[in-house]
């Protein structure tokens, strides 16, 4: 595993304020990691509304398994997350450490274990020592302060190479409002799985009906259009809190003319979020954005565009900068979706290298070359038989994949 | 690229004997490669049948097309495969390729255009030079010969490392009768994909609907249940041709109790081919079977079998030898089939791993790294919730994938 910083991090972090209501502390419980933060409490004001999107694995986490059935209140005092062990596939010790996890954050946050939402990211089976955040909850509760935003980010890091964190400032119909978040990715914690995990805060007042709502049609194009490797994590959470704390009239229905600007800082905040993701995928070099048009469905182009951004052969000939469209062309025809050969057009960058089923006539191998020498790559394809369009975020396939990956044991 | 032979090709190679009333000729007409045959022909008797099996790719090979839109006649003299170029995405002029590729063919054949079937496999997007043929082609014919099949098999290479050539005899309800398939498989012929080939000729007597009944039939369990990279060519093809010189009564239906050992030997003959195939994967050092029981339905079974066989996650992990069960978990688990968390059991070789939701308190590290260090490694999973099951083949996922995919640039 390399200690080197992705390439495509961030070159310096702005700052992420205080959100009102919200309250962080991090601290080293020795879960897995030794000389590292491993533990992250936030802590809400009463009346915090929660809404949750959660890994449509079928064999999800522990921790999982206790935000869903919890998340039906709306309300959430604490937030609870570890990394270096991710307890998963761990049976009924998983579920006793879950209960014993809220436990021990409700008596420090002098709230109901149900308001307690958790998180774990590292080894999948291996029992939790939950017991272990025993000794850091109470001092932690009493140091939580407004900021420290980073280092929340930094706590919740597995293999990630970079923290992940970013905030919004929002005009909410004359009142001024914050959302923060923060974001663990794809690295892999050896010897198992990687999880997406991202926790968003605002102080705005939003019912969590609005606020579920608002969130589920976030992560469509942000967490959900991101891809590593097509492998999906048991544990994959995102939970946004709304404490209300910059006041004004609790939003009660979608169609508020309030939620405009939220709901734009809200795509704008998950989008940055699931790229920096994306710029930290285990051995990236590059970042590729797929976009498929003129497709017959929205759908149609959303398979398509990650059938092109899973292919293997795909993020290898991104790896070695070869606009290789043979391959995208192939990527298209396995999704199995409607197309038709000879209308097809790809782009790389504003190169176009092929068009109505030929390779393009006017196409200068040095131009596209020079594109694919870039760091962040535009891969476009038009299908040319409808209108609908889609786009995903991706990594170049790297040896250094492999190395993470599979070199361990070796 | 390397030009090293996979660790896992055959040590020898059986004898693979004439079969009556086909003759086949290779040579050299330049299509790309220099010093290496890149042509193969086959002449068949009058009256052979033929069935085929074709990608699902939506974007197929022009020669695709081709074989497809004459397979209704069921009637083949001559089977023309090039190496060196897919003829894929060529449009108009690659539909022109076909034509004159199938005129030179009958030609040298003495034989109408309709009756030639066609494949072409190596680079796409540049236009197949089918003139070229025509300066083999009448030789090819008059030298065609009964045997040379590992020749033949030698001439449809791309980068496979080793020629794929197999042999059955089977008594068919008192003829002897013999079944012959070469196969080429998953290497990649820089700067483009790779295409899986198979071409199978018997001397039973089969009519063609009933063949292409047996054809379709024994692709499921064989070519249909491997995966190099879960990418999918635009040119994958497998005919088979029955000339019918055993002699005996044609076999007219499915349920003629004569072809019971034909189809065995066909659904094993094609099973060893795919074997092959994957034992040339690209890159590959081990082959793995994934067996997934106990489940719901077979398709539910199939599906998850490819979700874990398609991981790069779990095929890293194979490749550093890591009996890693988690990601095993995880690959069960997004391929959003009914599965039980709690229900869960996993083997690798005979030993097991993790049962009932946890880890198997009884597994020894030890064992299961020396199933890891084999290079034939068995991995099974029990859903428990079911009685189907389906088994897959794939290899492990190496640096040297990368390298053969995405270095030629660099």
């Amino acid at each position: 595993m390399s200690d080197a910083i992705s390439p495509l991090a961030p070159k310096s972090y702005a700052e992420v304020p205080a959100v009102g209501g919200a309250r962080l502390a991090t601290a080293s419980a020795g879960i897995k990691y030794a000389g590292r933060t491993d533990v992250l409490l936030m802590l809400f004001d009463e009346g915090t509304e929660i809404a949750g999107v959660f890994t449509r694995s079928r064999c999800p986490s522990a921790a999982v398994d206790w935000c869903r059935s919890h998340l039906a209140g709306g309300k959430a005092r604490a937030l609870l997350v570890n990394s270096g062990n991710a307890n998963a596939f761990t049976g009924k010790k998983g579920v006793e450490a879950t209960r014993l996890s809220a436990q021990l954050a409700a008596a420090a946050a002098g709230c109901e274990p149900g308001e307690v939402f958790l998180a774990s990211t590292g080894v999948i089976g291996e029992p939790l020592a939950a017991e272990k955040f025993d000794a850091v909850l109470g001092t932690m509760a009493q140091q939580s302060a407004p900021t420290g935003w980073l280092d929340a980010a930094r706590a919740i890091m597995t293999t990630d190479t970079f923290p992940k964190a970013a905030t919004r400032s929002i005009d909410m119909g004359g009142v001024s409002v914050t959302l923060n978040g923060i974001a663990k990715g794809a690295g892999m914690i050896a010897p198992d799985m990687a999880t997406m995990l991202s926790f968003l805060v605002t102080d705005a007042p939003i019912a969590a009906p609005v606020l579920q709502a608002l969130l589920s049609e976030a992560v469509g194009p942000s967490f959900n259009s991101i891809t590593i490797d097509g492998d999906t994590s048991t544990s994959d959470t995102v939970l946004l809190f709304a404490t209300g704390a910059a006041g004004g009239a609790r939003v009660e229905t979608l169609d508020d003319p309030r939620l405009a600007a939220f709901r734009a800082a809200l795509a704008d905040l998950t989008r940055e979020l699931a790229h920096w993701i994306v710029r930290d995928g285990e051995g990236a070099r590059k970042f590729l954005e797929v976009t498929v048009r003129g497709a017959e469905s929205d759908e149609s182009a959303r398979k398509i565009a990650f059938s092109i951004a899973n292919s293997p052969l795909v993020k290898t000939a991104v790896a070695g900068e070869d606009a290789n469209w043979g391959r995208v062309v192939m990527a298209v025809g396995k999704a199995g979706e409607p197309a038709e050969r000879d209308r097809l057009a790809i782009w790389f960058g504003d190169v176009r290298v092929a068009v109505d089923g030929e390779r393009d006539a006017a196409y200068s191998e040095e131009a596209a070359t020079a594109v694919m020498q870039q760091e962040e790559i535009q891969l476009t394809v038009d299908l040319g038989i409808g209108a609908a369009c889609a786009t995903v975020w991706t990594c170049d396939l790297t040896k250094e994949y492999v190395a993470i990956n599979g070199d361990y044991r070796s």
